[in-house]
């Protein structure tokens, strides 16, 4: 039993044998609380918070009140952090929403005209953090994002207490100078030449493709910034049907309307087939519309495809259009040796989304923008409001980057990934990336040999993604056909349904095209075993074994 | 001298002796730090992390380094806290983006291939500190949003470990559940019936501006989701010349084109003036436009003023156009009896936003878009997508906002606002609102009574901003006029050169129309007492003297 798990287990003894307050705190080493807190009373004796309010804090008194509730905080946040590596542990206690608004065991999600006070709080945010999901479980198996890196946390932590914004070099000069170099590696990364490349992290993937789609229109038509849509032939643009929904959503924000986007099949695999793009090019322009965008997608959400960046890449060369690559998802494995040559081709893109906050671990948010042409976002985006951006400060005033971005406050997302870099360097960010990788490729093979199970794609991933359908036993052996597919088609959630109620392992499923409801499995969390995928498969089938 | 400010000053005492290395760790109690670790090397013997690697913390190893370095950094961020709140520190330690890029004693912003040590990592964690700039600090009067609440700062710390996103109820549970009763708890302060209201949080002010052009465009042309802005009229928006640009910003990624985005003047407080307004919507149609949006200020960036919110109501009833009221800066104020009266008017609009990260004090980022139809912010930007969005889920799939959102992963920005709203009730945050404008008119009455200042808005503030000009004593006496002006437009740039050099106090200029260069002191912080005003307006005086 390591010290963080002893922690978690005395204090909650306490906490029980206390009646539930949770205000407990001790000044002493952690591993001596039981003895200390009984034999010595007067320095390491537990603070009770059940009388003291916020007003007692920073910046009405003193900061030791402040301090010893920070650290009851932290004592709750390193219970948590225990428990969510600990495979006995559940992923998730799940309940209905009309359950967790019904104030369970005391938790009132409602709130007050009066104060509370502290107790309450620290006792409210350990049942936040009972009700919730641990993301960072070894079995949590449900999103692109996942896993809960220390080194990641601690950035998180220093960037909320330095509390800034990232629109000017004034307030943030740390920061901005980090998103520069943080940007500069990406770039690199990417096979930029030294010389090209801008770009900004935004609040997720799917603002980053809409900065894409915002940037490739200006760039083609500069005169919408002043005049709108209506000074513009109608536009087209072109991603393929397995693609991220965020391009639809680009072009429905943009003013170009969803009927614009053409949907490029794929094949099999899921990959855009380069000659549909060229077909639906032809249509495009057939019906008068003038295509400007493309998007390849490098890690589909689903199957984790790559799309075939350099016929795209010939493609858009050959008709002048943007190629934007989504490799929000697949960005991660540019860091891999093993796996990069996936995404060759990528070095052609006019621009590019990708998050570290999936495939590299990194907290959530983490997205990144890259632009191959400099200047280009600041000009496309830019307003001069003169209240915000002064051209006669006393600096660099190119450092200001709050002119380049949509919003005008811009959260600092850069630092959690600036200080895991430095931890890992890139080929830590790398071995963990092929890891990821290798996890995938033991559920596929394991999934090969089982006979309750069934692949989606019968090929060895290229990402982390792995697509599987479980047949229960009523159903091996029935021919294929619509009545299986209906049969099938509800296995998948009403596993899932006993699954979250149990709380041991997550993982999501959905349909596809003409394919009815598989799960997907997914690895991004570097704290995930093979163990845990034979768990998986057999906790499925547990659960499973009598539809 | 308190317990943090103690720690602080050993921890920094014992670091200097070991000649720059941070990576020290007691398990001991703090204020026992210096004493026991000379005397028993055994338990509380200092942590070196120079030897140790992000891959000997969790989940390579067991929990117990994890807890050490986070501990560390938390004694790191402990000690910063205590140099925000401390009034003899300075606000900002300034150097060049050339000098920060040159590495600073040591501090590289370069990232490395090879891993670096833990103790590398906090050494840099302390200089990103360093260099940046106390936000919190009573002192710091340049940004609307300021101060470091330590129950929201609690509540981010939380929110980073729990490392959760808002797209469904499947992961969030508890979140999506407080950010339905927060807003919930805004629409009533805005005035919206029980059975009114929607809305979301969203990553800034200038992003809910956005969101509000958007539903207000697919409210009134449903067909733009489709078909974009090809199948409209041309449209018309109307915002005041002093209202912040992100109504522009919205018009220019909407596709509208800033060109029709009609700026109705101002009075000499900075309301907008409805009969200016009227005049526009009059030009608009003659033009050929077709008006469907009105953005009301409450609470504009420079002087803080407050539109006239039932006439502007009137003007958009009258003509049937979606009124919204971006009270990002003055929303707080509905939180103070006193003031709250200075939004009435608000419960016509038809969205609302408010910023809860400005004038609340709340950690950054928290912004709310408030809109009146339920319902509409889903219809508006829902795709469906399959993979996310499963309808067959076993709980009420209305709980799974994603569909609501232009992002896809949205940052959980409520639960520091609601942890805020339990520490403090609604009575709280209105007294901190209070105290925040009686210091504005202490700055206020401190300006009139001073020969050295000139108020640049005669009457008594009604929000919390303060706008003036130093008039050095070369220019007093000065017959007004273009000479005078061009002079005195250098006075503030100057000064906050100089400021920013010193270090100890932090506060913003601007222009505005035709006036000059002017400095604007904004309150938001409830560390600021009366003393930092006075403070402020003497050292303004002292650098600017010989100008």
């Amino acid at each position: 039993m390591d010290m963080m798990q002893s922690l978690t287990d005395n204090s909650e003894e306490i906490l029980a044998q206390e009646h539930g307050k949770a205000g407990l705190v001790w000044t002493g080493k952690p591993a001596e609380r039981n003895s200390s807190s009984q034999s010595s009373p007067g320095s390491c004796k537990p603070q009770d918070f059940s009388s003291i309010y916020s007003k007692e804090l920073l910046p009405h008194c003193n900061g030791e009140m402040s301090r010893r509730f920070l650290q009851e905080l932290v004592n709750i946040l390193f219970s948590y952090i225990d428990k969510t590596f600990d495979r006995s542990s559940k992923v998730l206690d799940f309940h209905h929403p009309h359950q967790l608004k019904e104030g369970l065991e005391g938790f009132s999600l409602e709130l007050p005209e009066q104060p509370e006070n502290l107790e309450q709080l620290l006792v409210d945010c350990r049942d936040t953090l009972k009700y919730g999901v641990k993301t960072g479980h070894p079995r949590f198996f449900n999103q692109l994002s996942s896993g809960l890196d220390i080194v990641g946390l601690a950035g998180e932590w220093l960037t909320s207490t330095a509390n800034t914004n990232m629109f000017t070099f004034e307030i943030s000069p740390v920061f901005i100078l980090m998103e520069e170099i943080v940007l500069k590696k990406m770039h690199e990364k990417v096979g930029w030449e030294e010389d090209k490349g801008d770009g900004i992290f935004c609040p997720g993937g799917s603002m980053c493709n809409l900065y894409s789609v915002l940037l490739a229109r200006y760039h083609r038509f500069p005169e919408v910034k002043r005049k709108g849509m209506a000074a513009l032939p109608k536009l087209a643009l072109f991603t393929s049907e397995q693609s991220h929904y965020s391009i639809k959503k680009a072009a429905m924000v943009l003013g170009i309307g969803t009927e614009n986007v053409f949907v490029v099949k794929c094949d099999e695999r899921g990959k855009m087939i380069p000659r549909e793009l060229e077909s639906c090019l032809n249509r495009a322009r057939s019906e008068g519309r003038t295509p400007f965008y493309v998007n390849a997608t490098a890690g589909t959400t689903v199957f984790g495809a790559f799309d075939p960046l350099p016929d795209i890449a010939d493609i858009c060369q050959r008709h002048g259009l943007w190629m934007h690559v989504d490799a929000a998802w697949g960005g991660g494995l540019l860091l891999s040796k093993s796996h990069c040559a996936k995404l060759r081709g990528i070095e052609r893109a006019s621009s590019v989304t990708w998050n570290p906050h999936k495939m590299m671990g990194v907290p959530l948010q983490c997205a990144a923008l890259l632009v191959r042409e400099k200047g280009l976002l600041h000009e496309c985006n830019q307003l001069r409001a003169d209240y915000l951006f002064q051209p006669d400060k006393h600096y660099d005033v190119s450092y200001d980057t709050g002119d380049k971005s949509i919003q005008c406050g811009r959260h600092v997302d850069v630092f959690k990934l600036w200080l895991m870099w430095k931890a890992k360097g890139s080929e830590g960010f790398g071995s963990q990336v092929n890891r990821c990788l290798e996890n995938a490729e033991y559920l596929f093979n394991c999934l090969r040999k089982r006979p309750d199970f069934e692949l989606v794609c019968k090929s060895k991933p290229e990402h982390s993604n792995v697509c599987f359908w479980y047949i229960p036993p009523s159903l091996r052996g029935t021919p294929r056909g619509p009545d299986r597919d209906r049969r099938l088609h509800e296995v998948a959630p009403k596993i899932k349904a006993k699954m979250m109620e149990e709380g041991m392992v997550m993982i999501g499923y959905q349909p596809l095209g003409e394919k009815v409801n598989f799960f997907r499995c997914v690895f991004s969390n570097p704290a995930t075993k093979k163990e845990d995928v034979d768990f998986l498969l057999d906790e499925i089938a547990r659960l499973g074994c009598d539809l």
